[in-house]
């Protein structure tokens, strides 16, 4: 990548004489000029964009975090993937260019971070993965460095941020399951400290208490966000003296292995037990189909994109509308996972 | 990310004070070194990578190119985060970082990768989804950037590679039907031009002519990598007048959409068609389980890292003993999908 020191030792005159020609600088002559620019042609030359970005301030690189790990590699799936097509809609209209951050989840995110800043080749960062307390949201916004977030924190610098609509999905589930006749209803979230699981679990115990229902303490399931994790739950969930009769399934992927292990024990969604999830396009192929709530992935990174670029000095004039905080709504695609009623008393 | 300016205008001494004090040169005298110091600490600075990659040469960033879209969201999911798991295991060892490089499926891969290129801010390349021919490999191979695929070609530069034993697999999985009297199979292949489907079809071809047997032109199906490739896959199949006996699922993904059309149809893996796949996490929570082919994706990481990295001069002490080329073996699941013989006439 020492495109003009080559191309400077080829055409044997000095790299500045090289570096001037090709930017366009008056004080050298148009022999020379043409001399370095059809060598430039001749020779593949490639400038070197660590030296741009020094003295222009961008690179054109977004960086998207997210974190990979043997617990979460049936998660990080399908759900950025799809995000990634709509941030990516939105960058290429700029010239930008998305690339994956991965953080390892052997590491802190925070020392990744830190790290990955300091290498500057971003001009601007998308979190994800948001933590209860997320010492990054500080770090950034303390060093003017240009960031959106997906997914809220209790650690507030002011940033930009959009979220599923957690509380949406959980006052629905249970107002849907308490009208069927529920009363004992179990939900999920995640293994780690993810602000998500706090949302959720939170509205939905408010949800029951508003039908006079308590949110029983041995029926909150933690799980790792992948199939084994949802195996586990159906397992512990049915090893119990009294199960309960409906759950709501809080991440994407556990539904599989959910599914696996009600059907090992002759248990079946819909019939035995009411099960509502998340979509993921497996749950259009589970039987009996899911229950789920449903969003545009696609829809989800565009509009990450436009939050992120409206906070850039450089792109804001293009985005004026674009809300700096969002709480994306969720949609209920009707199942047959969830038909099961408890007969009245 | 301007650190050093801000640093500057903070103290109010030149730029080229502050980078000289900050670098420990000699000609700052030790008052001025340590206010900077000093300042530095305090506000946090953070020094730009890319004027330090321009002196050094590095930039301690390893990319793996990979492509995005709506067509493949359902694939570029947990096969590449498991590779990524062993790949940032080796980098965690030389303090690497490794991002994921997304290529829209809109945009042609060449044109992605020059620009890449360009920005200058990776040390070495992992590329994956190589094409029959790939301009990539070229393009990377004339400019001497360190490089490995994930996947042959038949562009040949004297690159390293790693690709699956798909020769492997098509061999072991056609023996096994015929053997269990299947005379019309079916394989399938990727929508594109990717390499591993000329590989995988013409191996099948070979392992059926050693037999005796043909590989009907209308037995092959073309699919998109993901569960909607799957169930259209059954539905043409189930369409046929003469529908094959037995399938061999090139992709993993495809089985879970290609379960559920046969399931619509009261066709059943095992039972009425024999059906051998690929393995992912998915391929576990089938009913029946899918017999497949797997291998540890996590030490295909592995082995991608150092491969690369004895490609790479500050590095290459390290791994004096890892391959440059690799065929990587394929093992065969058993499930229960494949049991369906045909009976001798």
């Amino acid at each position: 990548m020492k495109g003009i020191r080559r191309l400077a030792q080829h055409l044997d005159i000095s790299i500045g004489t090289v570096s001037r020609a090709l930017n366009g600088k008056p004080d050298v002559n148009d022999e020379t000029r043409k001399r370095v620019l059809e060598a430039a042609a001749e020779l593949g030359y490639v400038p070197n964009q660590s030296g741009r970005s020094l003295r222009q301030g961008t690179t054109n690189i977004i960086g998207f975090m997210m974190q990979t790990g043997t617990e979460i590699t049936g998660q990080g799936d399908t759900f950025f993937m799809s995000v990634f097509d709509g941030v990516q809609a939105v960058f290429a209209r700029h010239k930008l260019d998305l690339v994956a951050l991965l953080c390892s989840s052997e590491e802190d995110p925070s020392d990744y971070l830190r790290r990955v800043v300091a290498r500057g080749f971003a001009d601007g960062l998308i979190l994800s993965s948001t933590q209860r307390r997320d010492p990054r949201i500080e770090f950034l916004a303390e060093r003017n460095i240009p960031f959106v977030t997906l997914g809220r924190s209790l650690t507030d610098a002011g940033q930009p941020w959009i979220d599923l609509d957690f509380e949406g999905m959980a006052q629905a589930a249970i107002d849907r399951l308490v009208a069927r006749g529920h009363r004992r209803i179990a939900v999920t979230r995640p293994h780690d400290d993810v602000n998500l699981g706090y949302i959720f679990v939170d509205r939905c115990r408010d949800a029951l208490a508003a039908h006079g229902l308590p949110l029983e303490e041995n029926l909150i399931f933690r799980s790792t966000p992948n199939e084994a994790g949802g195996y586990q739950i159906a397992r512990d969930l049915l090893a119990l003296d009294k199960p309960p009769t409906a759950i709501v399934l809080i991440n994407e992927t556990i539904a599989i292995g959910f599914y696996q292990a009600l059907s090992e024990a002759g248990v079946k969604p819909g019939r035995d037990i009411a099960v509502i999830g998340r979509y993921s396009p497996h749950a259009h192929f589970l039987s009996p189909p899911l229950t789920c709530f449903r969003l545009s992935l696609r829809d989800l990174g565009i509009a990450l994109a436009e939050t992120l670029l409206s906070a850039m000095p450089a792109f804001k004039g293009h985005y004026p509308d674009a809300p700096a905080n969002k709480v994306w709504p969720l949609e209920l695609v009707e199942g047959e996972s969830d038909t099961f009623r408890v007969p009245l008393r």
